[in-house]
């Protein structure tokens, strides 16, 4: 037996002595679950609109971008809807990403070097902590969600240069950075402010342009956003909204910019035909969040800001017996282990569509409900 | 002015004195460009059969994969081509990832520990190089394409396990590594063997099944290969290529799967009836490597392994004149400064297409060799 087969064979063990093996489980082509799992929030990945959009998109610049965004990657279906996503956002520009995981790795990378302080909040992406490793700054993980402890990190650094990086809505818990105070102290000590609105986009600030958007700082030349295309608009890639300055910055600097392929047309395509929808259509966003509260009242846990709920049930044995129980009746909820939550905090996670029927909420309640209870 | 406005324009301020700017040019919808710049090697991504996949899966399951792959984002599409891929390549089983650069990252970041020796490639590619930073190992940079060296840092390492890691085409000089020399000791000094086959896939080997493949060693559990399907297969993606073991510990531990939205469908689709067109048609692999060589041996530059060549010319501005002389006379090179090149070595890449016409390669060779000629 060779050093790695036993390694491999030794995790493999304790992972499933721990109850934290992990499979996956194909969807079936007409599969009748009712999904809040996905992140698709505003349920535009199977709209026909997108999908036709998906297609042409295919069909017009081929079924994949050919190299690098530098070399031949980059079509005029790319610049169409960096300017339009820029709009929309209120940004100076964006950069599209082949996934929000390379744009996040991308901005920490680039932007902080051996002279940056990174002060990052302990309930980061990982994509964002990626990022953090890859830079060659120092990091100084600070508590969820404070901001004082992250003026005190910025106060005393010794580096030039400071980067503030947070989740605008956190991906597990389901809530919202206190961007404005973040905002405040990145100012007050010349740092820069990255949020990441991955699972704000499409859900959270008027007609769901996002927190930064939402606390009226959207433009500001000191904060970098970054979304991804991949949870409300239904497709896939990822893209940093920021100055000119920062995305030129980028385009010269970014590895997982240079040295990956451009993003494909027809995830270019769909993306922006989900954009034009939402923008037509800003009741979206509020339906998504009204159905992810109504569905929190129901089943009587705390009233989420955005579209992402929790049921904890603090074991992962338990949280898996209650996701497949809620699969078996129907319904298919996120179920979070280590090392995706902290120990004990293992849950089943629920996020709202903004196309769910009553009788979907109906159904998720009643089913969720009783997987809990059943394990509780 | 900013800390951060003052570093942005020091550092553009430099790249603009160096001649090392770079800027996105898009594609025009019906670009009349003979592209030997792309790394569509087998010319697919325009084909009718792989763009209409890619719309068929986008209607059948949606623009986007809806979740990472471990919650919503793993479709019986997705499986069934990883099966399909896992067999075309000789392989116990594969696992897509939403890029190759992502896949890259997590197949390092996995299976390295702070208990385990990276050896890698001084050439290798910026994915497996960040792959080392995100791993928390000990990572030896080895001379470029040097057995021997690789097997003195083994033999001396003091930690209990090792990775051999290496580009199989190297993606700019186009180069092998010598494959067969690198498993050998790998397998002497009980070491894991990673070969990026992403220039490989659909050039080397017997119908375009790579190095590792065409070297005999397809299969050996402890040879470790990733792939793109952004390249010969036309599509967007990656994948990896291992034991089941391997794979199941990267379901389990591989950051940037599980924590990344699963591919769209549309790229699972493209690349699916890519793979079915080459396997039907082998010789594809044999027409891309011939037309590399006939373009270098009429540019009078080495004979290349792969689909890949340069024509050097050792300073930026100039390499970037002969770039766009080549274009205003309707050919699209690579143009290759650093950091994608040592200082010294700027130069045009250019990369052969199975589908180029005797009258693409006689306009190619005759454009490149005058811009060639005239930045001398």
């Amino acid at each position: 037996m060779t050093a790695y087969d036993a390694w491999l064979r030794k995790a493999a063990d304790e992972r499933d002595r721990d109850g934290l093996t992990r499979r996956l489980h194909p969807r079936e082509r007409n599969s009748q679950l009712v999904d809040v799992a996905g992140n698709d929030y505003l349920g535009l990945a199977r709209d026909p609109r997108v999908v036709a959009a998906a297609a042409d998109a295919a069909r017009t610049w081929g079924a994949g971008s050919t190299g690098s965004r530098l070399v031949t990657g980059t079509t005029e279906l790319h610049t169409a809807f960096e300017i339009e996503l820029a709009a929309f956002m209120n940004a100076d520009a964006a950069l599209l990403f082949s996934s929000g995981y390379c744009a996040n790795l991308a901005v920490l990378q680039a932007l902080a070097d051996d002279d940056t302080l990174v002060v990052s909040d302990a309930g980061n992406h990982a994509s964002l902590i990626d990022g953090c490793r890859l830079a060659r700054a120092h990091t100084t993980v600070v508590p969820h969600a404070d901001p004082e402890a992250v003026a005190r990190a910025l106060s005393n650094r010794t580096q030039t240069r400071a980067i503030v990086v947070t989740d605008s809505v956190f991906s597990v818990d389901g809530d919202l950075a206190p961007v404005a105070e973040l905002h405040a102290a990145a100012r007050t000590y010349d740092a820069l402010l990255v949020v990441d609105e991955a699972h704000a986009l499409g859900v959270v600030g008027a007609g769901g342009r996002g927190l930064v958007h939402g606390a009226g700082l959207a433009g500001e030349a000191d904060i970098v956003r970054t979304v991804t295309l991949s949870k409300s608009l239904g497709s896939q890639g990822g893209a940093v909204l920021a100055s000119r300055a920062v995305v030129d910055h980028l385009v010269n600097t970014g590895r997982s910019f240079i040295f990956d392929t451009g993003l494909a047309p027809a995830c270019v395509g769909a993306a922006r035909r989900a954009l034009q929808i939402l923008d037509a259509s800003p009741q979206l966003a509020d339906d998504v969040r009204r159905h992810a509260r109504r569905i929190a009242a129901e089943l009587g846990v705390a009233p989420p800001d955005a579209a992402i709920l929790s049921v904890v049930l603090g074991d992962p044995q338990r949280a898996l017996a209650a996701a497949e129980r809620c699969r078996d009746a129907g319904v298919a909820v996120g179920c979070f282990r280590p090392p995706s939550v902290p120990a004990g905090t293992d849950r089943l996670r629920v996020t709202a569509r903004a196309d769910l029927t009553d009788d979907d909420i109906a159904r998720v309640v009643e089913t969720v409900a009783a997987a809990a209870k059943e394990q509780a």
